[in-house]
Order: C-alpha cells, then sequence, then structure tokens
C-alpha cells in the first residue's frame, strides 16, 4: 500500500571525535525515506530552499521507490540546517547551531497525487502543522507520528490532540517520561499508549501504539495495553547515530505498507527491521552507509537478531 | 551438578519515596541462592556477626535447596549493613552508609564438604579474596566471578588475574566500560571477553563468556568474539532493584548447574531465566517477592519473555 512521509530536509554538519562531515544531506524525512525504499514504495513531502544543493538529490532520485514529487524548492527561502557534535560517548550530542529556516514558514502542501496515501508518517514538527498535514489525506489507513521534547514543553495541548488523531506514535525513552510526567518508561508509555487515536472516530478509537525508542537499548512496544521489548542491534562501530531514529521508523513503516496490515506479529517484526536498518545508518556519517545498503544486508541482519533472541 | 555461591549476607536498611524497609535481610549470596534454588540445589558460603537476627535465615532453612553448612556466625563480629536511598527515578541510587563489618575480615572458608563443587559462582568481593575461594575449590567446571567499580579503580591488577583464572564474568554497563577504558559499551565487552580465562592451563582458556548487565534495559552476552543482547523484562511496578543483578546471576547459574553442561544456546537461556528471575525480585522490598515467588510463576514469565521476542 502506498506510503507518505512529512517531514524535514536538511544541510547538516555533524562532529565527533573520530571525523566530521560538513553541509552534508539530513533532515528526518531523508532518512525515513530512504530506509523505507528497501521495503515499499515511498512518497516524500517536504520543503528546501534556493540553496539546497542540487547533487544531494541524486542517491534519491536514482532510487525508483521513492517519489520526489512532494519535494518543494521555495523561492526566496533558506534550507534548514543543523550542527551537532557528539562526544567520545556516542550517547551523548551537543547541537552547535540550528537554523530553522524553511521549516520556520508555511509547511509545503501535500500534492493532489499522494492525498490518496494510505500508510502516513508525520515526522516531527509543530504539531499543529502535523494536523494539518495529516488532514490533507483524504482516508489514511494507519498514520504513525513522531515528536520532541520541544512541543512537549511548549505545545503540550496540540501534541495531545495530534496524539488521539493518529494510530501510533514513536518518542524516545525520555520524550515519554516528559509527556507523561512519569519516571518509569513503562508507565509513562501504558499512560501515553491509552491516549494514542483516542479522537478517532471509527472502529479503530484507542488503537493505541507507541513505540518508545531507547537509542543502543532497543525499543519498547505499548500496544492495547501490552508491553513488549526488544533490545537493539549490538553495534561495535558507531560513528554518527544522527537519523538512526528516522530510519528506524522509515524501515517500520515501509514494512507494514508493504504488508498492507497491523497486527501484533506484524508489528514486532517491523520494529524488528526498524533496529537493524537503523543500525547500518549509524556506520557511517550522514546517509553515506543508507545509500550503499541493500535489503539483502538488511534480511541478514535481522536473521542474526532474531537467532539471538531465540530462546 | 553442585553449585556453590561465595558472597555477602547483609542487613540492609532501603528507603524509596513509595516505602522504607529497616535492618531487612540482604546481601549477594543471599539473593543468589534464593534465586538459584527454584533451578538447582545450591551451597552458600558467608559470614555474619553475632548480631545478625537468626530469624532471618528461617526461610532459608526452610528451603531444602539451600545448603547452609557454609555459612559462618563469626564470634565478636559484627555482620555487613548497607543503607541506600532510590530516587523517584529508581535508576538513581545513592548509599546512605556502608559498614564492611566481617566483610573487611578474612573470608569464611570452603567447608571440606563443598570443595568438590563444579558450579561456582564468586560474588563481589576483593578479586584477591575471589581468588583465594576459587583455589579451594578442588576441580570447579565453570566458575563465574562477579566485580564492582572499587575493585576497577583500586584492584585493578588483581582483577585482571581472577578474570583470567575465571570462566566468566559479570558487571554491570558502567563497570564494563571503566574497566576497558572505552565509552562503547560493545567494544568494551569485547575487550574484556578477550581476558576472560586467558590464565586458565586447560583447553577452555579464553573461553570467554561475559555478561553486561543494563538493569531495566537487559544485558549484553559476549562468548567467544561474539555478543548477543537480550531486553529487560518490561517493569511497570518497581519497588526496590537491591539485589536485582545477583537474583539474575542465581537464576542464570541455578540453570546452567541444572543442565550440566555450559552451550551457547543453553547460555542464552541461562540469562533469560536471570531476567525474568531478577524482574520478580524488583516487586517488593528486600527477598519478600523471592521469598513467595514459585518456579511456575518464572516459567510462565520465560514463555512472555519468549513470545514477545519471537520476530
Amino acid at each position: 500500500m502506498s506510503l507518505l512521509v512529512t517531514g524535514s530536509i536538511g544541510i547538516d554538519t555533524v562532529e565527533a571525535p573520530w571525523g566530521k562531515v560538513e553541509d552534508a544531506l539530513g533532515g528526518s524525512s531523508i532518512y525515513f525515506a530512504q530506509a523505507a525504499s528497501f521495503f515499499s514504495p515511498v512518497r516524500l513531502v517536504g520543503a528546501v530552499g534556493e540553496d539546497f544543493p542540487p547533487d544531494f538529490l541524486s542517491p534519491l532520485q536514482r532510487n525508483s521507490q521513492i517519489d520526489l514529487a512532494g519535494l518543494e524548492v521555495r523561492k526566496g527561502s533558506k534550507t534548514f540546517r543543523w550542527h551537532g557534535k557528539y562526544a567520545d560517548d556516542v550517547n551523548l550530542r551537543d547541537t552547535i547551531s540550528v537554523e530553522l529556516n524553511v521549516l520556520a514558514e508555511a509547511a509545503p502542501p501535500i500534492p493532489e497525487s499522494f492525498r490518496d496515501s494510505e500508510f502516513v508518517f508525520l515526522a516531527n514538527t509543530h504539531p499543529a502543522l502535523q494536523l494539518g498535514l495529516l488532514r490533507q489525506i483524504r482516508r489514511p489507513k494507519f498514520v504513525v507520528a513522531d515528536s520532541m521534547d520541544l512541543w512537549i514543553d511548549a505545545q503540550r495541548e496540540a501534541l495531545v490532540e495530534l496524539i488521539g488523531a493518529v494510530d501510533g506514535l514513536v518518542l524516545n525513552d525520555s520524550e515519554a517520561r516528559l509527556l507523561a510526567g512519569k519516571k518509569n518508561v513503562v508507565q509513562a508509555g501504558l499512560e501515553i499508549a491509552s491516549w494514542v487515536g483516542a479522537n478517532r472516530k471509527r472502529a479503530r478509537k484507542g488503537h493505541g501504539l507507541l513505540i518508545v525508542k531507547k537509542g543502543e537499548h532497543g525499543s519498547l512496544m505499548f500496544l492495547a495495553g501490552n508491553v513488549t521489548a526488544l533490545p537493539g542491534f549490538p553495534a561495535a562501530n558507531v560513528v554518527d547515530p544522527t537519523g538512526a531514529g528516522d530510519s528506524f521508523a522509515g524501515a517500520m513503516m515501509g514494512y507494514l505498507a508493504a504488508a498492507g496490515r497491523v497486527t501484533p506479529r506484524g508489528l514486532r517484526k517491523a520494529v524488528a527491521y526498524g533496529t537493524v536498518t537503523a543500525s547500518f545508518t549509524l556506520e557511517d556519517f550522514s546517509l553515506r552507509r543508507l545509500f550503499t545498503l541493500s535489503r539483502q544486508e538488511i534480511d541478514e541482519r535481522l536473521l542474526a537478531f532474531g537467532k539471538m533472541l531465540r530462546l
């Protein structure tokens, strides 16, 4: 089934003690789309400014699974830029600078040809913007949103409204604890999952999928009042974790869209695919590893992952 | 096969925002033995002082699986005492006071009747003491040691000697990073695992088992140059994590001793049993939950754990 992602497209500079990339391709929708493309065709909606280097798009244009009809190059605007610096311990990251630029303007419209999308991922942005994007989709079958601490603090009401309007939510563990106001991440997750889809009018009201991402520690999945856990794929070689979360979501949603339906078992497998795909992303800076990756490599790692989880 | 544990026996006071126990039973060998007893008979070696309340032992004495012949009540000595305080976030713990007392004296000797033990767990203490205890065992088949940051800092040489003399080591993630001097826990684990058993003269030289415990995030297992991960069992109700690590080790070693042999598959299952048994320990203060626990409850949770890991 059709899969749509809305999110940022950025120019990233990433520093780490072992290397650096300057002005490289980044942004949530890019990581998502590239990861999803191993599983399913994916439609991308996002905006860049006039300063966006056209050759950044070449690998995406060459990828027949990615439809860039929703990519807007906005005249007079500048592309979103992010500059981050990882410490020796890659779990610690400082943001050196952020220029929202085009992200602070109106969201790009969803092209008419994309409005029949069935699987939708709303990457992190202002929750009111996410809702506005969602309302342009005619009959979405399965909608998942991402968010971040910024909106939990400053736009709580809009965020809770968004959560009530979607089928699933992806957060990291500190965000989940912050949003629920609970220190125990399982308690926090159970609480938030009960809000997911609460405002839907249809049968799947309160469907309640929540994925809590814990970086190297894997993830928790909350569904229908239950919680399950999967570990991270053990990674000895972490070069750049930027975009790992969006790659996780991309592979997860790509797998589900390809399956065409959402079951507890399918979700577990989707999360496992997300886990192993993300474990490739962090092996190199920017999207370098994702651009050389093959579905076969993903499947081989999934097999190893499944084997280590067999009791 | 026979299983021996050497370690502390303590009188614990534990505070948390939701409750408190004063002067309750604690100590690594106690948590270990009680957890191991669900799987295998277990021999306990440890010392207490004259102040040790005799009724603390009643639940252990009633447990036909636990052999207390190695429990020494030392005249003129006082029992080890620990007072800890958990924050709202149970991952944060302050030690309010520690009185080593009998733990600062000579270790209790291993009774002659225990010296034929085949599976041995050396709970955390000075690594030179651990080595001294190990040398009293005639032909151990599988020896695992625990340690802590204190010895990594102050007794590094003795600790590395101990690691070279055992078949397996259990550390938590911060200890593993500290010991290896590496921020990435997978890199740290691979390094340390290569030291495990390095001084053994027998065929299993460099057998190299290392379990890195990550609390709620589960564990990593390093074996023969490979690494695998298991998540924690998701726990919404964490009352007192004290002793969870020793319960983990107890169930793991109990399962292995009952199996009588150590294989990669068996180790994975042993770690899974350790994970779910520890998840019960933290549901109440001190050993309360472990004393009401049944093997059937453990097996039911293991089944649920296995199910959530099936991809």
